[in-house]
């Protein structure tokens, strides 16, 4: 419930146009990319950062809860209005303000789409190296606001290394200058790398200064098979062992073929393989030559079935086929794909996929994984029914056991979707109550108020 | 002044002699690199963490400043007991507790020094990139607490980019563990990179888990001579125009050029030199092949009056000796070097050394620089001597104006050595009273009693 006359004063912000209230729009901003949502008391879709900071201090005056929404993409709730309240969408602030070819930068309103700003920039030799899967339509201050990664991270690293600054509009209605244009800057806190990462709790972007690379010149890509796991792990040993750093080493196990096979009827991979890695390389030519070389060989080494090299972008989209189809497929196994993005330390995969193994067998649940094997970064698919509650409870058991496991191996929680509502309930299986407190005063020295994104990251007393 | 029974208590917690209070010692742990310092009331130096934590714990219950020392390289006084009190030095925990080959990590304790743990990844083909001047004596522990750069951060980043998670203990005494090994990691905020660069305000340091890369296996030295500045520029222009991206990227200019000529009475760069460049490539050699032959045009085509290539180790100490002998050949100028670290981004530094030249000509003053031309962080050294009030005050002068200038120029007060509480007055030239409080607030956060390392970053209260 919005106080009264609360509404009428948002549309003095931004005009009644663009204040939204039917229930269809209130149902649909209040979802993201795993459905489950509660629905907003207000949408509002400001277009200047004057206008975001005017609902931030009407909203921190009345205490309505302010939740910011960018392309919607999540998987942990961070964009969900748990506790109701406005919905901020950033979608009328969308433009590329500016690419900087002598600095090598871009600045950006929050809600330019990823791959729409890659595209830009490529055109002009340059590059924006994070790839979350989401790219199409996730939007660079979501992507901001999660830290989002994807499979490049493991030579270019994940979002944050490429944000410079940020102008942001705390939840009392400030405007803050965070970072440079710089890439060297050490004036006091470094606050754009706090934002970062901090799920839409603390500040609301308004516009990001990204730092961009030259484009390498030329790719490779290229696919290994093995007989399981363990060989597939052993390949990518070898290949760091070799000082390989690949753009790209995302693995597939044999869960997901299983599933991609049913779900078109046919094998992209040999008969027998039990795992399989997609490899990129990138550069100039001759150093991604002498890359191919000594990934084949470090594969061959650890007893690859096979190693196919793209030849040209055709066959590159089709050795990149298996795993854009991995996503489909397990949605045809069951009607839910609870999504962990677990992560530990890379020479310890195997051991996450015993874990999983032991959790499969212990629970009899169906568990799909691929992921990024260079970071150690997995996404472990538990397929599940909803609509059956011995199931779901066990899946509660499952994701237990599996965050409980990941600390156990020094890993993490999450390595992309973050904490949101969905895993706030988990955070103390890794963070001290120290930490929580510490995190906590962190919050209120932003949102004394708590108004900002309430219900996230932190469990909910009881 | 130190509350009775403080010194004793501190002895029961470390042994008494790990305790000094004689004069001697409690003014040398009270300067750094500047020279200009302030004496400790007490000096400890704790071994374990579990004894920082009891130091700390008692400090900050009987309200006494509290000053974390690391390698003491400091130019901008962070480690100096501005407002007396203890000086807690870990020079005692110096250890390298591993090196993860597998996991391309290192876990040290914060007195490892830098150069120390580099030579040790080397020897296993790793390879630890930050690189700051004070290398040989400066150690990881200030290194994250100053966020170091260096010559190598164009390619590879600063000391930021490496940190994966640490261990540190709050001034109220607790000892909590941020990030985690593995490189992605979003699991609340992320309070790894808050601590980089806050300059020992927030927490101290007791271990550091740092992320390592393969060593290159092959690195090109090459330098390059100008008439000016604009065409040295100019070459790095067509250079990132080629889209290579070299590890280093050294501008010396003029009149440091000039000051080494007096102090070795020969020249070290052909006649007519204005400006030089060093540049070193480094990767696969097939790559450093390629990339030198496109370092090489770019000169050239800036008109670069020469460009040698190291054919050895020798050579490449020779190339580089230019630089190692701008410092000492500085100081033989004038007793005092007012050394800035100033950024801007990086297509302005043409205008950074116009605003140089207008500082230099309206106060009369010797300012010479060299720096990081891929980064735009050139340090501008006012050379003055403090025994001369007139000039000193004229160098005050001339600090603002260069101060507000690359602040108007989209830079920063500071690439690397930080605020301290050297440049804590001009603090509110780059930042808002907004931003300033919010950063007051986040100290608050951690520290609610201002007991570590007060006096810096933040203007004091005249």
């Amino acid at each position: 419930m919005l106080p009264p006359g609360f509404a009428a004063d948002v549309e003095q912000i931004v005009g009644a146009d663009f204040v939204k209230q039917d229930p269809a729009s209130l149902e649909a901003y209040g979802t993201d990319a795993r459905k489950l949502g509660h629905p907003a008391d207000l949408v509002v879709l400001p277009a200047f950062t004057a206008e975001v900071a005017a609902i931030a201090e009407t909203c921190n005056a009345r205490r309505v809860p302010l939740v910011v929404r960018g392309g919607g993409t999540g998987y942990t709730g961070g964009a969900v209005p748990v506790h109701g309240g406005v919905v901020l969408s950033l979608e009328r602030m969308n433009r590329i303000l500016e690419i900087d070819e002598a600095n090598l930068l871009a600045v950006v309103e929050p809600n330019v789409i990823t791959g729409v700003l890659q595209a830009e920039v490529e055109r002009r030799g340059l590059f924006y190296p994070p790839d979350p899967a989401s790219l199409d339509e996730s939007v660079i201050g979501g992507n901001v606001a999660e830290c989002a990664g994807g499979p490049r991270a493991f030579k270019y690293g994940t979002t944050r290394r490429y944000v410079l600054g940020l102008e942001a509009v705390l939840p009392t209605g400030e405007v803050i200058r965070t970072g440079s244009k710089t890439v060297k800057h050490v004036v006091g806190y470094d606050l754009t790398q706090l934002l970062v990462g901090s799920e839409g709790t603390l500040a609301i972007i308004t516009q990001v200064v990204l730092r961009l690379v030259p484009k390498p010149p030329v790719q490779a890509t290229l696919r290994a098979t093995f007989a399981g796991i363990e060989e597939a792990v052993g390949a990518v040993d070898e290949l760091l062992g070799a000082r390989v750093v690949p753009a790209t080493l995302e693995l597939i196990d044999q869960s997901c073929l299983e599933a991609v096979s049913a779900y078109l009827n046919a094998s992209l991979a040999p008969p027998g393989t039990g795992a399989l890695l997609l490899i990129e390389v990138d550069g100039f030519s001759e150093a991604v030559e002498e890359e191919v070389r000594r990934v084949t060989a470090a594969c061959r080494a650890a007893g690859a079935t096979e190693v196919l090299r793209a030849a040209d972008d055709a066959e590159r989209r089709e050795l990149w086929r298996v795993r854009r189809e991995v996503s489909p497929s397990l949605r045809m196994l069951a009607p839910t794909k609870f999504n962990h993005d677990l992560v530990v330390p890379r020479g310890r995969v195997p051991q996450l996929f015993g874990l999983v193994d032991r959790v499969r067998g212990q629970f009899g649940l169906r568990i799909s994984c691929f992921g990024h094997a260079g970071d150690g970064n997995i996404h472990v698919n538990i397929m599940a029914d909803p609509s059956n509650p011995d199931e779901i409870a066990r899946v509660q058991a499952a994701e237990r056991m599996l965050f409980e496991g990941v600390v156990a191996l020094e890993g993490s929680l999450s390595g992309e979707h973050g904490i949101g509502f969905v895993k706030a309930p988990y955070l103390g299986i890794e963070l001290s109550p120290e930490e929580i407190a510490l995190m906590k005063r962190v919050k209120q020295a932003f949102d004394p108020n708590g108004i900002l994104n309430p219900g996230k990251i932190f469990p909910e007393q009881a």
